[in-house]
């Protein structure tokens, strides 16, 4: 169904029709000037994405529900990042006119299924048209008590340094995508280069059967990702690791720095080190890497470590704990204990498996360099 | 300067060094995974707003300080419209190569311009590229008392129905700029014409020198705005009434429903009515219209009441207030009485100037469907 037949307002109506409030915090969700929310006696948390089309996903290889999962677990993942409980999301998207209703309702089931995995109300938002492509911006709400917030930089020296799940999945994930898009770009071109040199031999009628079946098939194109099923899960559904945040409060653990991992863990661990102005050893070997990012990163002639390093999108959490909790995390299902703070003259240091000192580079995932 | 020279965080860096934090409630702003906001006894309000290029302004007439300026004032208008105080502000921007450093600290500069107008700190956002045009992303939070907060369902049969400053005014803006735009492509056009036949029957390189001073003429393009200044004041550069917000409560006057009108008066009103389940009257003589858009509509032959019910844009206060406050609200600086609220049964009336009734459709100014 074409958006223009409902219109704004109908559109509206039929994306937030069944949202039921979750949270006691929301008092008032969709439906007026503004949202209103009540945090008695706690502090509020605020973050804000922004995705396009082209630069931060790519419909050719996306789907619209895991897109919007993906928009909203980012901002979720932000909250847990300074130790907070995410609450409320605001949603605006802009769109061009080949979307129909029905794209919408897909996106915005993905955000729904990513807000009720952590009881996330949506309580506002904006719907508006775009000459070209789609646009998502996110607001992600929470609150935490004053106490419990940990920010980048709290980290001190001879900290440990922790890291949830794997990292470079997702990047090689990535990856994993493009190359197929590229093979199926170039049979097209193939194809229709073919179909050209026949018109212009005359055999076009002849091959005319062979030229369709061969374009049906196209169509149909599905590559072969037996084998990579995780990469492309990373890539395409990122999830937030609220449940890390769960298990450290239940250890009795607060981090002393705390970020999620975006950029790329490089660069996180740049921001964290510059503003606790502290240094840092990391080891190449305690790097948490998966069988099948480490197989492909092989399979393409890349360095696995410096996918990890500075791959991004992993959305893990990276966390500092005092040297005095290392009984603590050293056995705490899916963190890694990756290094160590040190003061800040000693640098930041990557030491290698034959154990040489590099210095780490902040190569972020720099999405205003890159495009 | 080019962006990618100073990358996405020297960018931020640069844009955002000279925040100084205004609000007691905002605890940490920009520089961390999220901002940190306190608000003790307080209801928060949230609302967000998404501009793109070639939809919601065109930069053939719109200044980047304007339009930043534009952008943040009618997110804060939001919060008046709720009877509540702007706080804090988040903005997002995505932006194609063509755009400059300087393109951006203009931008950046309005929108800090309209929030030292309130106080509102910026205390986060996102930065990030676009393959075509520029988008806008702006989410502003405030917050009020719970028994201040005005929604748009307290409307009650016999409420007299108020309207703030004076309305159409930014729609006749928008028509004069779109003419400009038009005399100005089609002079440019004809020159573009006559120097294709120049070149076609031998006379070019004889006219070059006139040629070259008439493209100078048109590249110096300015349009006569002179007895027409509020127009494109109005639709350029919006303000929100927090003004107004500050005489009611001056005057002991809460407002049983409110909304800011950016859609248009009637459409402002249909969401108020069939919130509040009330229906209204309304009169034609009554609706406040500038001098300045009484010509303009003249002078493009159409019609003043139509552009000042359905023009949209005016970020005005529409608001209702019970019948007994009649005596404080009727000689309130720059508030107008409209009309009346009456039972839902009765509909939404205009009484035109002759005092014939005609009902009152819900003509929105949709960008879902105008686009």
């Amino acid at each position: 169904m074409e958006i223009s037949k409902i219109g704004e307002f109908g559109l509206i109506e039929r994306l937030t029709k069944d949202i039921n409030v979750q949270q006691s915090s929301t008092l008032k969700g969709v439906g007026d000037d503004c949202a209103v929310l009540s945090y008695p006696d706690t502090r509020v948390l605020t973050t804000t994405d922004m995705l396009m089309e082209g630069v931060h996903f790519d419909l050719t290889y996306t789907d619209l529900r895991n897109l919007g999962y993906k928009s909203a677990m980012v901002n979720i993942s932000d909250i847990f990042a300074m130790n907070g409980t995410p609450r409320q999301l605001l949603v605006s998207f802009a769109l061009s006119k080949r979307f129909t209703v029905e794209d919408l309702e897909m996106l915005y089931e993905g955000i729904r299924a990513a807000c009720q995995k952590w009881n996330v109300d949506i309580v506002g938002g904006d719907t508006t048209s775009s000459l070209t492509g789609l646009a998502i911006s996110i607001t992600c709400i929470g609150d935490a008590h004053e106490e419990d917030i940990v920010y980048r930089n709290g980290a001190h020296d001879t900290d440990l340094i922790c890291v949830s799940g794997d990292l470079g999945a997702s990047y090689m994930g990535l990856q994993l995508l493009e190359r197929e898009k590229s093979v199926y770009y170039q049979q097209v071109n193939e194809l229709n280069k073919r179909i050209k040199e026949a018109k212009a031999d005359g055999t076009y009628d002849a091959k005319l059967e062979t030229f369709r079946q061969e374009s049906t098939a196209l169509k149909d194109f599905q590559s072969d990702f037996a084998g990579k099923e995780y990469l492309l899960q990373r890539q395409l559904k990122a999830e937030a690791r609220g449940d890390i945040i769960e298990r450290l409060r239940e250890a009795g653990i607060r981090p002393t720095a705390m970020m999620d991992i975006s950029d790329g863990l490089s660069s996180e661990l740049h921001h964290i080190c510059k503003q606790s102005g502290v240094g840092c050893r990391i080891f190449e070997k305690n790097l948490p890497i998966d069988y099948q990012t480490a197989v492909m990163a092989e399979e393409m002639n890349m360095n696995v470590t410096t996918c990890a390093l500075n791959g991004g999108e992993d959305y893990e959490l990276i966390f500092t704990v005092p040297i005095g909790d290392h009984e603590k995390i050293k056995n705490m299902e899916d963190v890694h204990l990756i290094g160590h703070i040190t003061r800040a003259e000693l640098g930041m240091m990557l030491v290698s498996r034959d154990n040489q000192d590099f210095e780490l580079k902040a190569q972020g995932w720099n999405h205003m360099n890159s495009n």
